[in-house]
């Protein structure tokens, strides 16, 4: 029997068997070296890798183990960061022209939750122009003519292709659910504010949010758990304690869960083929699933998205703008020149929306449904480089800061994967991945 | 012995006859309802009362004290409510002409908190226009000829003429401080969030703040702590224990203060008399009081204020200004008029200066100062009844979201009062409530 390269564990598995003395921090990290150098050339996804310091920490890792003081629950696991996200001790680049050679002298509070929790970071992955839309070098792993989806191309890249077992990226409107979906990993955008953003690239305040790529649920579960906090600079953190996302995830829904399957008005615009997989899916699911429609409240979700995306980012980039606009794409351009243009009472009238909103979708959850089905993007990864997909299907609920994961349960007839995306309520994170591991359960035989 | 009528009694003072059972809540508020009578007439302080529900309520709180169930302690206590503070049982117009007649159908949340406390609702006092600049009917009680100040223009008033020890009012940019120096009273307005503004006429999220009025600082330190706590419907209050006020104002501090005396750019527009009382003042204070200049990164506050208030009660003016906005005063109409044509670029780097301003004087308590003395108002209230004066003192403390009191220790040649402006660091307002028991004693020989 051929022996599995220990990159293809989970990060689960792998700090299971390193805390059992059956694989070393080092050997794990030396094996996901060797896939990179194997599959780098084809896929891209990173902008920052150093084999020597990935290999120095993992020997501090191995280290920290052997010596008897006490190892967090990531000692020894790799990680990819996307390179909007700060590092002390690597450059971040933003994706951006303009921060070319840029050295932070801090690490944004996530990395420093990583580095507490004993990971080693691998390196930086490929981000769009600014977490926005202009794309960076990446290619989807399934098939190097397709787009991996943005903005965080790299960090779903690299975990599809068993490079890292782990990685962090951001979404601000779709940019962690849909990576996911196209690169056919688990992708999980927690409830706005739960992870905080301190020390990471500001595009908009009120839709950043932190997000985690893995390929299994209990790795999700395990980096969201090791992420999730307070910090007071991140005005969206909250104190709350730290949720039990593991351990949850473990357990048993109580009774069967319900869900609530959303079409949404982009639904038309879907390709055949993933409405047909969605509506199996649907129909696998029996008496489990109902279909509802979308809350009058979340109607206008799509233009105040917009509004709030435009008018945030253009101030967040002010800077960028009076120094040197040229060096920015068109896209982001046009987006900042269009954001200079709004009102501060129609920018204001967007963010009120807000509230209503995410009540509208609370009595959904309190009346009756565990989560909401909802397809992840338009269809599998389009093919060609120059565009990472529409976000439509992750607008809502990036906008309302709910609870979004993709689940790689379907695929298309390209032999593309097709993400299906489950929504939670707000703040209920842990009960949505134990919904998500119940989904997965309940549909695994049929596929 | 003439005896001193209850209603020149201070709450604590009034709250410790009660329990010790020298006083009844009704002959408390029967006293305070015969001041009404006497002096109303010339001060207008009330928009609505109503002397028969005022007695019940007292007669009510008499009922509980004897019945031997717990009392708040407030019970028995007669307070006024600022017009735009809703009350479940008596109307709410907002001072303004649109919403003449409204009932709200439930209690703001400091007004169920004083209910919790006991309280006697003795009426809703004369506001502004929406607590903007459009006077009401309110006069000064020490000179019916001068402004009582503004917004909270009836609590000021009420209180000052012993009408009621306490009252609430609200501050957007000074209608706490101002009206408070302008009447002679204790003005107090908490760090921003520290009691929640559920159930108030929302003119600007990022400036409002409620506040109390009283004639001794042991009565601010007795209603701030009863309207201080946590609710999630206003997003700026944040779970926090309740600051002990009354203990922490009785406490000696364990050195003596230092106080930094700021002109800001404004002293040069003050009456020369208001000048000459601060030089005595600072003189008397001799090595405990230094000099300082406005922080760098607080210059721009009043341009950030300008722009925030504007555009922020355009948005939150839109359905008067809709519906109605030829029975809204010139003033209020050309406010938002600017509001509306404000764009969302310039409102967001309003807002962004506001953390940068807080850490700057975060950075003067920490290495120094225990408060920052500056003054209240231009002056002792103006002569005229068609403005209710300048904030511009306020401004900078109503941005920054810190503590301020206005202490009543000077008097002009008229015989006004002029206010001490005492500025406490953000969510150190207990610390700043015995700075200004320490000031005031300090200050009082020499009265």
């Amino acid at each position: 029997m051929e022996q599995t390269s220990p990159a293809a564990l989970s990060a689960s598995e792998a700090a299971r068997r390193m805390q059992d003395g059956l694989l070393t921090a080092e050997d794990l990290v030396r094996a996901c070296l060797e896939r990179i150098d194997a599959v780098e050339p084809a896929v891209q996804a990173w902008q920052y890798l150093d084999h020597g310091y990935a290999l120095q920490q993992a020997r501090a890792a191995d280290e920290r183990r052997r010596s008897g003081v006490g190892v967090g629950p990531l000692n020894g696991v790799p990680l990819g960061i996307k390179d909007i996200i700060d590092t002390a001790d690597m450059p971040t680049e933003n994706g951006c022209a303009l921060h070319k050679g840029r050295t932070p002298r801090a690490d944004a509070q996530v990395v420093a939750a990583l580095r507490d929790a004993g990971a080693v970071i691998m390196g930086k992955t490929v981000t769009t122009e600014c977490a926005y839309f202009s794309p960076g070098k990446t290619r989807n792993p399934w098939n190097p003519e397709h787009t991996p989806g943005g903005s965080s191309s790299g960090s779903a890249a690299a975990v599809a292709a068993q490079m890292v077992p782990l990685a962090l990226g951001t979404q601000t409107n779709g940019s962690v659910i849909r990576p996911a979906a196209f690169c056919g990993v688990f992708g999980f955008k927690p409830t706005h504010g739960l992870i905080p953003r301190t020390g990471i690239l500001n595009l908009s305040r009120t839709l950043d949010h932190v997000g985690v790529f893995a390929r299994s649920l209990e790795d999700v579960a395990l980096l969201a758990e090791a992420l999730a906090g307070y910090h007071p600079a991140d005005p969206d953190s909250r104190p709350r304690g730290r949720p039990p996302f593991v351990r949850i995830l473990a357990e048993e829904p109580p009774i069967p869960p319900m869900l609530a399957f959303l079409k949404t008005p982009h639904w038309a615009r879907m390709e055949r083929e993933a409405q047909e997989a969605f509506g199996e899916l649907v129909e696998a699911l029996g008496d489990r699933v109902e279909e509802i429609d979308l809350t009058l409240s979340a109607t206008d979700a799509w233009s105040w998205q917009k509004t709030i995306m435009e008018a945030e980012m253009a101030a967040s980039f002010e800077r960028e703008w009076t120094s040197g606009r040229e060096q920015l794409s068109p896209q982001l351009r046009s987006l900042i020149e269009r954001g200079r243009e709004l009102r501060a009472v129609d920018y204001q009238r967007a963010l009120a929306g807000i509230p209503r909103m995410v009540e509208s979708f609370d009595e959904l959850f309190v009346e009756r449904y565990d989560a909401i089905l909802t397809p992840a993007a338009l269809g599998a990864a389009p093919k060609g480089l120059e565009s990472t997909g529409d976000p439509a299907f992750c607008t809502p609920w990036s906008l309302a800061g709910m609870p979004a994961l993709s689940l790689p349960l379907m695929q298309g007839t390209n032999g593309l994967p097709l993400g299906v995306q489950l929504v939670g309520r707000r703040d209920f994170d842990a009960r949505l991945l134990r919904t998500a591991r119940w989904l997965c359960a309940r549909i695994e035989p049929q596929r």
